[in-house]
C-alpha cells in the first residue's frame, strides 16, 4: 500500500464519522457554498479544462473522449446547478423506515445511516468530480475519487472547490478527496478496499473500467457492465405507440445505458407492427440487424449474427427478431439481456404483468420507453450510476441507495429469557 | 471448475427461476411436506447421525463439535418445528414497499422479488440443512448446501427430507441441492460463483471459515466474523437494572455472537455499579479481566491486556473497563468492536440517544441485553445468520433480507423528451 493512498483512507474514515453526524443543514450550507465556487471558479476551471483538451489534442484522441472531456461554461454552470439540486434533495440520513413494538415492550427502530467511505473510479468527464463528491456528501459519506489522467487539471480545479465549501460550512475538507497525480496503481490500492478504509467502489466510464473493477475489486461495488435493453412489442400493442417508444428508446439517446439494443416483435402482430417499425428506425437514421423474418420484411434490414442478440451497440444500430408471443420475448431476454431495463409494449394487461413479474432486470416497463431508466427520471433528483447487481442497490442509485441502515433498540431493563 | 459442481449450479439457476415465481401457498406446502418427511425419517436421521458420530468418536474430535453434530430426537423435532414455523412466516416476495407516480403519469413501484441462487458453506451442525433450506425456499431461493464432512450422513439424510417435501409439492428438486462427498475444492468452486450461479454465500460456522469465505469469495457474502459486544453502564444507569443486563448479555449463553465481551463502566458511577457488578459476575462463575481500576475494586479480576480489548471470548470471561463517560465509551467501541451489537444502560435520555446515533454497529440497544441480537428475538420468525457488513443485510438476516427488488413501472405510452 502507498503511503499516499494509506494516508488518504485514513482520512477519509475519520471524516466520515464526523459526515455521518453532520445535520442537513450543515450539509446542504456545504453545497451551496460548493457552487458559489465552482461559479466564481469558472475561469479557472475553464483555464485548467483547456490545459487538458491541449494535451489530449496532441495524444490524438478520439472526439467523443474529446467532447466527453471539454467544459463549456455552460457545463460549468450546470454543475453548480447539480449541486444546488443535490442540496434540495430529502436527506435520508436518520430516516426511520420501520419501527415495531415486541411482546417484551421493546421498541425496534429501523434507521438510515451513511455507508460510510465511498470511492468513485471514472474516466474522462471531470464533471463527475461535482456530482460523485455532492452525492457522498449529501447522504453523509466521505469520497474518494479518482479520476482520468486526462482530465487530471479540471477535476482538480473542480475538487478545490468542493474543498473550499466543505471548509465554509465547517465540514472536514478530507471529506472530498481527489487521488493526486495520475498513477495507475492507486486504482488497484482502491480496489483492495484501502486497508478496509473503503466501504464501496462505484466506477463510471466503459466497459472495460467496469470489468476490471468488477474482477478486481476486494468491497462492494455498484455497477453495470452493460446495457442491452430490450423492447417487446405484443401482439395487442398499440402500433402507433409502439413505433413512438421503440424510436425514443433507441433514437433519443444511443450512447446511454438505457437504450434499446433489441426490439422483439410478436409473429402475431408483426403484420400490422414489423413493417412501420422498421421504416421508422431506418428513416430515423438507425441501422437494422434482423432475423429472417425482419429481413423479409424490409430489403435494408442487414442480417444479425448470433452475437448482434448481446451487442450493446451504444449506436444508432438495433437488432430486430420476430418471436412466438411474450414467453419466446422473455426466454430471449432471459439468455441475451443484462438485467438492466425491459420494456412491453402491448394493450393486454394480463400480458404486462406477466412479463413485468417474470422479466429478472432491474427496471421493467410496461408502455414507456426503456430511456427512463435514470435516477432523474424516477424522482431520484440524481444518480451516481445505474446498478444492476442484485444487492442492496438495484437501478439508478441515488442518495436514498448511497445510506445503510441501523438497528435502534428501546428497552426498559429486558434480558433474554 | 468441476463437472459436479456446474452441474448444480446450472440446475440450481434453472430452479431459481420457476421458485421466483411460485406461489405462497406452493411454498408453504412443500414446508410442512418437508416437516412431515423430517418426522417420518427420524429413525433414519438418528441412524445415519449415529455414523457419523462413531467417525467423529474415533477421530478424536473435541467435545463442544461432538456436541453440535449430535441430533437428538428432540433436536430433530425442533428441526421439523423450525420448518413449520418458516411455513407461517409472511412470504416477502410480491411484496410492494414503495410506490409512486411520475409527473408524466409513470407509476413506479418497488416489489421485493427473491435473490436467485444462495450458497450457503457450513460445519458440524447438521440441522443447518433444514434451516437453511427452508429459509431460502421460503424466500424463493435456490440453495446449495456445503455441509462439514463430518456431519454428511446426517446432512444427506435430512436433504433427502427436503427434497421429499419439495417433490411432493410440484417443485424442482435441485431447488435444494447438498454437494455431495466431502471434496475440500467444492468450496472453493462455491466462492468463485459457480459460472454466475450463485447470487450469495453466507458461511455458518467458526471463525477461520467465515475468515475464508470473507477473504476468497468472489460473490456476495451475508456474515461476521466476529461479535465483540459491549455494555457500556452509563453514571445514569439503574444498578440493579445494570447488573441484570450485564449478567444476561454475558452469561446467558457464552457461546453466541450476541454475549457481551466487555463491560465499560463510567468512571463517575463506578461507585455504585463496579463492584457490584464484579461480585455478580464471578459469583456467576465468569472470569473477569479488568484495567487497573476494575483490579482495584475486585482482588478476584485478572489483569487485562491489549489484546483483551478485541477478544471474543465466546466463554465465561469478560473484559471491564472504567471510562470517563459516554464519549470515551464510544471511541472505545469505535476502536475495538466489531460493528456488532452493542448496549449502553442509563436512565438519562439523551445520552442513550446520543449512543443510539453514534455507535456505528448493526444493533445499537438503550436498556437491553445484547443477547437480543437474534432474528426470531426481532421478529423475523428465523433467521440464517446475522451481517456484520453493511451493504444489503445488516444484522439478523431473514427471509427478507434473503430478497432483492426490482422496479416495475407502469406507463400508458411516454416516452423520454
Amino acid at each position: 500500500m502507498s503511503e499516499v493512498m494509506e494516508k488518504i483512507g485514513r482520512n477519509a474514515r475519520s471524516a466520515a464519522r464526523i459526515l455521518a453526524l453532520a445535520s442537513t443543514e450543515t450539509k446542504n450550507a456545504a453545497l451551496m457554498a460548493m457552487a458559489s465556487s465552482v461559479r466564481r471558479s469558472a475561469n479557472a476551471i475553464a483555464d485548467a479544462n483547456a490545459q487538458d483538451l491541449a494535451d489530449a489534442g496532441t495524444k490524438g484522441l478520439k472526439e467523443s473522449f474529446v467532447d466527453r472531456l471539454t467544459l463549456t461554461q455552460l457545463r460549468i454552470e450546470a454543475m453548480a446547478k447539480g449541486l444546488e439540486d443535490i442540496a434540495s434533495l430529502p436527506d435520508p440520513v436518520g430516516t426511520v423506515t420501520s419501527e415495531w413494538a415486541r411482546p417484551n415492550g421493546m421498541m425496534i427502530s429501523r434507521v438510515r445511516v451513511p455507508i460510510g467511505v465511498i470511492g468513485i473510479i471514472y474516466e474522462s468527464r471531470p464533471n463527475v468530480t461535482a456530482d460523485a463528491g455532492g452525492l457522498c456528501l449529501k447522504s453523509g459519506n466521505a469520497a474518494i475519487l479518482r479520476g482520468g489522467s486526462d482530465s487530471h487539471r479540471s477535476s482538480l480545479a473542480i475538487a478545490s472547490c468542493l474543498v473550499e465549501g466543505l471548509r465554509e460550512a465547517g465540514l472536514p475538507e478530507y471529506a472530498i478527496q481527489l487521488v493526486p497525480g495520475s498513477d495507475r496503481s492507486y486504482v488497484g490500492e482502491m480496489l483492495s478496499g484501502l486497508n478496509n478504509c473503503i466501504d464501496l467502489i462505484v466506477p463510471r466510464g466503459g466497459k472495460s473500467l467496469v470489468k476490471r473493477v468488477q474482477q478486481e475489486a476486494r468491497v462492494p461495488v455498484f455497477s453495470h457492465l452493460e446495457g442491452i435493453c430490450h423492447v417487446y412489442v405484443d401482439k395487442a400493442a398499440d402500433p402507433a405507440m409502439a413505433r413512438r417508444i421503440v424510436l425514443n428508446a433507441k433514437m433519443r439517446r444511443t450512447g446511454v445505458c438505457g437504450a434499446a439494443e433489441s426490439v422483439l416483435v410478436d409473429r402475431s402482430g408483426s403484420e400490422s407492427n414489423l413493417k412501420p417499425l422498421i421504416n421508422e428506425l431506418i428513416s430515423a437514421g438507425c441501422e437494422i440487424r434482423g432475423d429472417a423474418a425482419a429481413q423479409a420484411a424490409d430489403a435494408r434490414v442487414k442480417p444479425a449474427t448470433e452475437e448482434d442478440w448481446s451487442t450493446e451497440y451504444l449506436d444508432a444500430i438495433i437488432s430486430v427478431k420476430v418471436v412466438d408471443g411474450v414467453g419466446e420475448a422473455m426466454s430471449h431476454i432471459a439468455r441475451y439481456g443484462s438485467q438492466h431495463t425491459d420494456a412491453i409494449v402491448t394493450e393486454d394487461q394480463a400480458v404486462a404483468e406477466r412479463f413485468l413479474k417474470e422479466v429478472d432486470s432491474a427496471i421493467v416497463l410496461h408502455n414507456a420507453s426503456t430511456q427512463f431508466a435514470d435516477g432523474g427520471e424516477f424522482g431520484f433528483g440524481a444518480e451516481i450510476g445505474i446498478a444492476t447487481g442484485k444487492l442492496h442497490a438495484r437501478g439508478p442509485v441515488g442518495v436514498e441507495q448511497l445510506t445503510t441502515f441501523k438497528y435502534q433498540v428501546r428497552g426498559s431493563g429486558q434480558t433474554r429469557p
